[in-house]
């Protein structure tokens, strides 16, 4: 997908909503672990209701790799699930791979050949080459982390250098000469929304996933304030607020309620900034 | 395993040898293809061929993965073979992981529990929380990156702070006050080798694992200089010298073949140094 089509999808479904996918088979209602895949079963659930309500959804790879080879076969099915939506939705392999090339070649076969996602998040720390292997895939992107919305992001991100600048803020100049806003997106958390001021001077195009709202305390409004730009440029994650606001029987419906909200709140987003 | 038996282990085979098996399915000799499981088949004989050589086994978790459920698979079956050598080597999952806290747990769980191997390594961008659920395992091990063997590691982990510190620098020092040289190793790529000398001064006593031997231009001589300490604190990597040396029906002799060379060298090391 490209980055024109992904801002068709927001302005059609006045949303910029990515759901995420972290299911957790200990937190999924009781009456669906008899089914054959009870994983893939609520991911289904869950796509069917809130489809009209995200442009992304983002499975995190560590819950479905936590299972072995059953949880990478739900993995499967889910994406072949949401690429019967290809045109419609985004998705992205929340993975933070990265390794040396030829390793991280198997990495970017991983998730855009054996798993067809249009995206996967990577870590930037091995440099250049370990981020490449992905950039070579047509319309396919990486989502390099840049700041993370997690406390740990003050143990190297927020590090000063010797020009002056952050970690993060090198790591977003360098990767533009890798790659441009039209494979690359940054991750900058939610939870740290002000400095996204500082991360649009450097990338004022780039898409942005924002995770960190809902459950780890970052506000929607604030991300809009400093994140928008002209295409909107902002895929803001949910996860458990989203996926979980049930345990019950009725957690599809109940999630469709909380993607609802949200959507409800980017709507105005989008209008204030004249996007809609 | 503990540090003890890993030395232990060290003296005992005089080899300081870790095999990597970055198993390219596209690489192993056609007579495996026709296997129930190749990927297994051909990890299985060169584990039997170079049991008494390496004290360390690392598959490269890419190239697993690359082929979806049924990667995993022969990853299973893999370290459950490796399993059944528990005392005699020490296994590593190369996969690179790190996120949020709450997806680390996820990660430690599918490499210390779905998978039973004594180590995973990390990558130190996301900072401590992403690490420590690695941490709380009794017995296990995180290998955080450091300073890489390929030629990105000079985008970002030699970057040098305000504080004067370069990066891999200040990756190593936090690092301590998350884990110790009970629970922690090190990357710290063989390519770059005149640097060992400062990784010591900062971590004299851990464990370091040093991939780039052979196929990437590292050399043992230059490692061994700059790198060993009183209980030879470094597990050598080699990955395609030894486990491609033939892509024929010999290739377990000729892996062997290859083992024992780098075997010998390590025995003069250890000789020279008085370790055995």
């Amino acid at each position: 997908m490209r980055k024109k089509e992904i801002f068709e999808n927001i302005k059609r479904k006045k949303s910029f909503l990515c759901v995420g996918l972290d299911t957790d088979i200990t937190k999924i209602p009781k009456h669906l672990l008899s089914t054959e895949d009870p994983v893939f079963e609520f991911n289904k659930q869950i796509i069917d209701a809130t489809l009209s309500l995200a442009v992304a959804y983002k499975p995190n790879v560590a819950f479905y790799e936590s299972l072995g080879a059953d949880g990478w076969m739900s993995l499967k099915k889910t994406i072949d699930y949401l690429n019967q939506f290809k045109d419609d939705v985004f998705t992205i392999a929340d993975a933070k791979r990265g390794d040396i090339g030829n390793t991280s070649k198997l990495y970017a076969k991983a998730f855009f050949e054996t798993l067809d996602f249009d995206a996967v998040t990577v870590a930037p720390y091995m440099g250049e080459d370990s981020v490449s292997p992905f950039l070579s895939y047509q319309d396919k992107w990486v989502v390099l982390l840049a700041l993370t919305s997690n406390k740990g992001a003050d143990d190297f991100q927020n590090s000063v250098l010797i020009n002056n600048n952050r970690l993060f803020e090198t790591v977003l100049t360098t990767a533009q000469t890798w790659g441009n806003d039209e494979n690359m997106m940054f991750v900058v958390g939610a939870t740290r929304a002000e400095m996204l001021t500082d991360v649009r001077k450097i990338v004022p195009n780039h898409f942005l996933l924002v995770p960190g709202v809902g459950a780890q305390g970052g506000k929607l409004e604030d991300v809009a304030t400093y994140g928008i730009n002209k295409e909107c440029g902002l895929l803001v994650n949910a996860s458990r607020n989203i996926i979980f606001a049930s345990a019950d029987k009725d957690f599809a419906i109940k999630a469709k309620e909380e993607a609802s909200k949200l959507q409800k709140d980017m709507q105005k987003v989008l209008e204030i900034n004249n996007l809609i």
